[in-house]
């Protein structure tokens, strides 16, 4: 399986599920925000996760979107004027410039139901898989995931914060889902407790050098690259690795995460071109 | 057991489930819509149900807390600015007023992840039926619910709409909330089919009357009774009963819809104190 495979059969389920029904604009704002070009990155985890350890990944699918629409849905609200207040997200307009705020969090609150609501009725898997996926799922969605990072995040705005804050936003705004969509994968794959502590580490790992890399790019990089608005952190002064450590330290811890990715790999005979491949363009965003 | 006894042991309930944890702002920003003097209707009528049919409804508890969990989320995003821009709920200022928009809105979406957490982690029931009533609620919740009402709701202001329209936004707003209540209290009573048939209708006529209750008393009290700013759906020409059929006919509507109630308790021989109290009261509401 390439990359690009698997992006093509997300996309596609994606597409499936996110039928438009009455009443139409809300489904047509849920489907502006994920059927909206991203890298899939967490999906492809999950799906990845489950083929590397039994062969086949076709049980996440289910999952895999569900991961993906409560990615949408943390973007469309995070973009909204209140929160980073961003107007283009992959190059085009974000939700609420299109649709306007009401709808745009509405879609997003739409995504929150309609994606566990994917995995209950279209997950193959017994009901006690289907309690432990869903309550990793909300472990990744609310104030134990997603939402205490944005809170503090925001919360951190103009501050000095400490590096142990930095790390507890970077680690629960973003390594949280990674970490999700992984176990997720794990739990399908009907691992050992051992190996799914290894794949958490590994997802915590990736996360923090995917949000370092993130970070880096924000400060470094043009709209035509980045798809959105440059150097917004510094303008609003985030709390990012670039602002605590500058430029060259940041590069290095980046690369000690990606480091410690791929010792988990090896370490637990991992064989994944996958994973190594994500690794490795992480380091090349920031090159 | 009495209204006021139901509306304690919620409350004791929910004051417990929302312990405040790292980071604070987000779990005050909850507790402060959560714990804000509501009638507790929704809950109560889930307790009620499983209560009237075995006789106990302990096992309904961590239910009857999201389900409230649900509705107060649904109160936060709608008092938003973009939405229906209110600066009072239950006579206090709203969310958004006392946290901030950005705070509010990640409080709504907390809600959204933590109440069927709730349900996985606390309700005593065996996997199945918990995965039956995790759909309950998100087809209460989203694009088949509550979403689907406010979508329709903000897209009819200053319209004129059908009657079929007006309908629509009202099982959807407002019946779809009571209706998951009633129907995971008819689960976890493990009623039949018919039963909860019956049970389902009883909690639209339900619904219909309550939002017409609603639609009149917006129109008819003042700030002291209300609790939030009045005739707000004039103001920005909300499709309501009131406008749609006038202020007398709405009342016979009413009458109408809470007769059906009581036809429906009395057909099934369903007996319950509460819900006949309820009925009655929502009569008393605007008279």
């Amino acid at each position: 399986m390439k990359f690009e495979d698997y992006k093509k059969i997300i996309e596609k389920k994606l597409d499936e599920y996110l039928e438009i029904k009455y009443p139409e604009k809300i489904y047509k704002s849920m489907r502006y925000s994920v059927l909206n070009g991203g890298k899939r990155l967490r999906p492809i985890m999950l799906l990845e996760t489950i083929k590397m350890i039994t062969g086949d990944y076709v049980i996440g699918l289910p999952s895999a979107c569900a991961i993906e629409m409560l990615h949408c849905q943390s973007l469309i609200h995070d973009d909204l004027p209140c929160m980073d207040n961003d107007d283009y997200r992959r190059g085009k307009l974000t939700n609420h410039k299109v649709y306007g705020e009401s709808t745009a969090i509405l879609a997003g609150d739409a995504l929150l139901s309609f994606a566990p609501q994917i995995i209950i009725n279209y997950s193959n898997v017994d009901k006690v898989t289907k309690i432990k996926i869903l309550n990793e799922f909300f472990n990744a969605a609310g104030v134990y995931g997603i939402i205490a990072g944005q809170i503090m995040d925001l919360d951190s705005e103009g501050k000095d914060i400490s590096y142990e804050t930095l790390s507890y936003i970077h680690s629960k705004k973003t390594s949280a889902l990674f970490e999700s969509a992984i176990r997720i994968g794990s739990i399908l794959a009907n691992v050992e407790n051992d190996i799914l502590n290894e794949l958490t580490k590994f997802a915590q790992y990736f996360g923090m050098a995917f949000q370092i890399s993130d970070d880096i790019i924000d400060a470094t990089q043009s709209f035509e690259v980045l798809g959105k608005t440059p150097k917004k952190d510094e303008k609003v002064s985030k709390a990012t690795f670039v602002k605590f450590f500058g430029l060259d330290e940041s590069k290095i811890k980046l690369n000690y995460y990606c480091e410690r990715c791929c010792d988990i790999l090896e370490n637990n005979k991992f064989k994944s071109k996958i994973f190594i491949e994500l690794v490795n363009s992480i380091k090349k965003r920031v090159n």
